[in-house]
Order: structure tokens, then sequence, then C-alpha cells
């Protein structure tokens, strides 16, 4: 068991106060990086048996143990050293939309697998690791770093309230409120649930919700078949009667949310790799 | 380590899908008395560094483990089997509050803390079980078993969707919403949302919102210090932005909730044992 990206992760979180910063940007690289490395040269690539129509999916193995389940489109272990600069540097929007999709995942996957492989029951890094990398993206989209917490205005004092990230882009602009999550499962409604709390607080729709995810991806073990967990029935019933989320963004996403946007509650799930060309938008109307 | 408690405990699974039934009641007897036996002959108990005002903890030990905190004012092992049968056949109403209070708290601990003892990082089945423990008591008193999940009325079809405890009381009559919790910790606010749901889907406060808990103790292990981890000021957001719940009942009370029943938002926080003289009214007005 290699701790390969022990230090490498202690140097980004060292990073991490300064999320918008080339510094982050360098230690997500070196992490990814090594992480990719890893993958590419001591793990073996073993087909699961996909149960999500069109997609395919794998796990890399190594030392008796195997990884969560990777896509195989979106996992691609040649990127190129200048595509790795340009995602991380703030040069993703000048990146081709394919190469793009793929080296967000890529990079996500580069940290979780070999985490997977060469630390027992760790849940929590990958979690903090991806939380870290998407908040990279938009704090330097936007050239601001987020808060963990809200003040709260009130006829009473009540001094503050802890948040996922949250975004100040200036007086009279909107706000980002950006929760990250590796996937959602049954917790999601805690999403729409401080996104409400941010309406009434603030006024409805000061704050952005834009939830931020990876996959949905559930492997089962006995037949190393792969599905995807999704539950858009109750997401429609969250949407319509606890806040409205502006945006759901997937690295790789899954198939029975794509027609959520089309329907009333119309939840607009995407993949993330939008999330670089409507910057702007997503904060001026 | 002495599986005392399993096959009990699969009794008790067994029967629980009649929560009301006297064969419930019969279940959990069985598994509260060999629990407090166990606890009384077998563990020492150990005074803990309490950090709460006016409480007591200990923690019983055996074979080099410890239980969590446990109250020494609430825990009392020498509950009389007449008191078991009145508090678990449904003549808990004419028990002496004080012995109704120490007999909740410690049925609920008889299975918690043996548990803690003599099994290894069980944290599923105690909360199963105190779902089942408080969900008969509430079963019983309303002659109503609970669903779990709640119909969607809507312009299109949704057929249904999970909750915790539902009680249906009849046409035309409120309902209960009941959440079961061992302690919360910070996903209490899925309860909140879970409540604006139902208002959103059923009228508000068609549903009383019921939040049913053991304790918010947290063992500090360095010290074996005691500590309740209380988040008040969160609560009050949650019950002025999401929704309102009716009540939170505890069996051991956490001293920072006790005031927020004074003032706006007014979240009545108070003992479970509560419950069985205002069961009535709860559903009523």
């Amino acid at each position: 068991m290699p701790a390969i990206l022990e230090g490498k992760y202690a140097a980004l979180m060292a990073a991490a106060a300064d999320l918008k910063s080339d510094a982050v940007a360098a230690a997500l690289y070196n992490v990814i990086v090594a992480g990719v490395e890893y993958l590419n040269k001591q793990c073996i690539r073993e087909t699961l048996n996909s149960k999500v129509p069109a997609k395919e999916y794998f796990d890399f193995q190594a030392d008796g143990k195997a990884s969560r389940p990777i896509n195989k489109a979106l996992f691609d272990g040649e990127i190129s050293e200048a595509t790795w600069r340009a995602l991380l540097f703030g040069e993703a929007a000048n990146l081709d939309r394919d190469v793009l999709s793929r080296a967000l995942y890529t990079g996500a996957m580069a940290y979780c697998a070999t985490t997977d492989l060469t630390k027992s029951r760790d849940q929590k890094t990958p979690g903090t690791f991806f939380e870290c990398y998407i908040g990279h993206f938009v704090a330097q989209r936007y050239g601001v770093n987020p808060e963990k917490q809200t003040s709260v205005p009130s006829l009473e004092l009540i001094n503050s309230l802890p948040t996922d990230y949250v975004f100040n882009l200036g007086t009279g602009k909107r706000r980002i409120h950006l929760p990250i999550k590796t996937s959602t499962r049954e917790r999601v409604v805690q999403v729409w649930a401080h996104q409400r709390v941010l309406d009434g607080l603030h006024g409805r729709n000061r704050f952005r919700g834009l939830l931020a995810c990876l996959a949905e991806t559930n492997k089962q073990t006995s037949e190393r078949g792969v599905v995807e967990v999704c539950l858009p029935g109750q997401w429609a019933v969250y949407q319509m009667h606890i806040a409205e989320l502006h945006r759901v963004y997937y690295l790789d996403i899954p198939q029975k949310y794509v027609p959520l946007k089309e329907v009333y509650p119309f939840i607009h799930v995407t993949e993330f790799a939008d999330f670089f060309q409507e910057a702007d938008e997503l904060i001026t109307n």
C-alpha cells in the first residue's frame, strides 16, 4: 500500500485557504499527475458489468483491492501536460469540449480511485479532494474565494450559519451557493434545505444554487455490476416544495437525470463542463 | 463478546410490522430486561467527567470496551417488572412521572449500551431499535401503525415519497410526522426539510412534526469528558425558514434546547414523557 498521494494531498490542503490561487492549481496538478501515473502503471483495468445503457465501466485493481467504477469513455490516462495546465490554471474554457469533459472526470478519479486502492475505509479525503477540486474551478473563474458560512440578518442577533461553499461576488450581485458531493444518495435533501434557508434569509434566488457532483454509480459486488442510483421523483418534489436549484452539475451525468430539465419542475442537470461557458450568465440574470 | 441480545433483537424485528401490537411490547420487554440484566451484572460503571451543568454521566465497561455516556439520574437498573409492563403494554400514562422518565431512558439505553459493549462498529441496530421503541409508543397510543411513505398528489403522476414514520389518523384528522433519531448532529436539517415537503404536498400543519431523540451527548475520549452537542442558533433558522416542528422530544433533554420554547421561533423541546399526556391535544388543535 504505497501512500503515494498523502504528501501531495497534504500540500493541497495547506494551500486550500486561497482556493482560487495558482498554488492550489499546482498542488492539484501534482496530485492528479501522480494519481494518473499510479493508475496507468501499477493497476490493471477490469471491465465491469454495466447495467447503465450506453455507458461502459471498469474498475482499477491492485494488491487485491478494487476502485469505484470508472466510466470508460470519460477516463483518459493520456491527457497531456498542456491540457492539465490549461484546465487547472484558468484556461479550461479554451479546451475542446470533449477533452474538457474527460480531463475534469479523470482529474477527480485520479485521486478518488488511487485512494480506493491505497487506503482503507477512507471516504473522507476523496470528498474533501473533490470539494477542493470543483471549488478551485469556481473560485478561479469568479476570482473570489468561497466562505463556509453566511451572516444571518434577523430581528434578534444570530451571528452566522455554517453552509456549503458560498461565493460573495460583490454588492448588489447574485451570490453562488455551491454544495459539492462525490455522490448524493439519500442525504441530498440537505442541499435543497440549505438553499431554502438562504432564500429565506436573503431573498429568493439571491443565491444561485449550483449542486456539483461526480457520479451516482454503485457497484454491485456480487456480480460486478454497475448501476446508477437515481431518485428523479424525489428530486422533483424537493424542487417543487423546498427550493429551486439553478443547476445540478455532474462529471459523469446519470442517465435518469438528463430529462429533468425538459419537464416541470425543470431541474437543469448538465455536465460541469458547461459551467465554464455559462459562468457569467449564472450570476447576471 | 456475548451476543446476548441478537436473538431477541431479531424477534423484535420479526414482530415490528405490527408496531402497535402486544407482540412488539413483549419483544421489547425481552430485549430490555436482558440488556438491563447484562449491564447490572456483567459491567462496571465508571464516572465520566461531565461538562454539562447539573448532569452526571458514567459509562458501562466490560471486556475492555466502554458504552456511550449514561445519564446517572435517568438510568435506573432497578425498574420493576410491573413498571416495564405498564410502560410497554399501554399503561405508560398511569406511571409516576419520574418513574416514566427513567423507564423510558433506561429501556432505550438497555439495548444501545449493551450493543456498544458487545458488538463492534454497530451504529445501525441501536438506531433501528430506538425507532422501533419510540414508534411502538406512538402507534400504541393512537392505535394506528405508521407508514414510511406519503402519497404525492400532483398535476402529473408521482406515486409516493419515502418519509420517516407518518401516522394516518383517519379522514379529516391531522396526521403525525415522527422522525426518530438517537442523536441529531448536522443531519437534522433533513427533518425540517421533510416537514416542509409534507406541508407543501398536503397543506401546512396537516402533519404535526414531532422529532423524537435519545440524547445529544458526546464523549471526549481523551479526558473522559461528556458534552452535549447543540446547535440552537441553527435550529432557530430552520424553524423560521424551512418549516415548523411542533415538538422535539428527548429522553435526556439537552440543556441548551430547554429555553427554545420561550422565545421566537418557539421550538417546543420537551421530554418524551410528556407525549403520553398531550397525545390527544397534538392532533386536535
